[in-house]
């Protein structure tokens, strides 16, 4: 499983995932996945959590991110790490992006995922 | 090996890489970790491989991405993937940010690393 070498933001799929938040998958194999959220204001990634490593990155926009209980305010250019099955969630403060990167390949986001293929 | 859950762009150290780029190394454990990759026009990533996988986004800029001997230009928005041990570079033609992930870790962006610490 793995993604083209090469990926354009504009012939990439925005896929709707739940009340005012759309996704791009990005690149990815077995082992990492990139996928960028765009939110709008108020949008809320509900708390949850998952066996995968996750990192996030503010590309823009300001939200209150929530790790094991503890709330951050995060505008452009800072970034969360997330460790295996902690909860956490976010929620949009202002407009905007998040660069979620996971690891291994959240195979929840694809259907009919076969490993290695 | 991890980082804090919470990292703030402006808190984070900015080290001197090669000629015309810096990094901040961000969020990471053992399995994931992203780095911010700031390039002056010109700098160059010069053709390297390493087993890891890999994921870039470009933040801002342009840049000419080759990988497996193949060159595209990309700009603010698209992101390339590159497999285990395949050759690749990026030529920076306007100045600009690349955030790069990668798994596992890169070892050698940490002195001393020790897995599991």
């Amino acid at each position: 499983m793995q993604s083209e070498h090469f990926l354009f933001g504009d012939q990439v799929e925005i896929e709707e995932v739940d009340k005012g938040i759309t996704r791009q998958i990005l690149g990815h194999n077995d082992e990492l996945l990139l996928v960028k959220a765009i939110f709008e204001k108020g949008a809320e990634g509900y708390q949850h959590q998952h066996y995968h490593s996750q990192v996030s990155y503010v590309e823009s926009g300001i939200f209150d991110v929530t790790i094991d209980g503890v709330t951050k305010r995060q505008s452009a250019g800072d970034s969360y790490f997330i460790p295996p099955n902690l909860m956490h969630g976010a929620i949009c403060i202002e407009a905007g992006v998040l660069l979620d990167m996971f690891s291994p390949i959240r195979e929840d986001f694809f259907e009919n995922y076969k490993k290695g293929e």
